[in-house]
């Protein structure tokens, strides 16, 4: 049975991105502008991030968005 | 120059697939069990709706949540 794309899967996907992309956690953050908690709840699916926000992690990363929500 | 994906497009595809599915905004948005006028909203790129919202709009599209962001 296929799994349905949830909020965890989103979270994992971001720190994926993120580690392949040479960022720390915090690095990243800065460069994302979101405060590093934030993002580290993103990336444990504990925060529901908006759409402006999910757009903004893509840009930071320099990825399309889709790639975010991969269930690969 | 290749456009960004942003809130709007986001919008317009929710309204394509909507159509496409055969819902009226008030039917979806019944079904999707949210507010027809944050639809709207939604659709016109006015709200910003959570990560939780968006899997909640493709499940009840029944479509990838990564139709809700192509940039065709």
């Amino acid at each position: 049975m296929e799994q349905t794309f949830d909020i965890k899967m989103f979270g994992k996907n971001l720190r994926a991105l993120r580690k392949r992309k040479g960022f720390s956690q915090e690095g990243f953050a800065l460069h994302a502008g979101l405060d590093r908690t934030y993002v580290g709840g993103i990336e444990r699916g504990e925060r529901n991030p908006a759409l402006k926000t999910i757009l903004q992690l893509a840009k930071a990363l320099d990825v399309d968005v889709i790639q975010l929500f991969r269930s690969s």
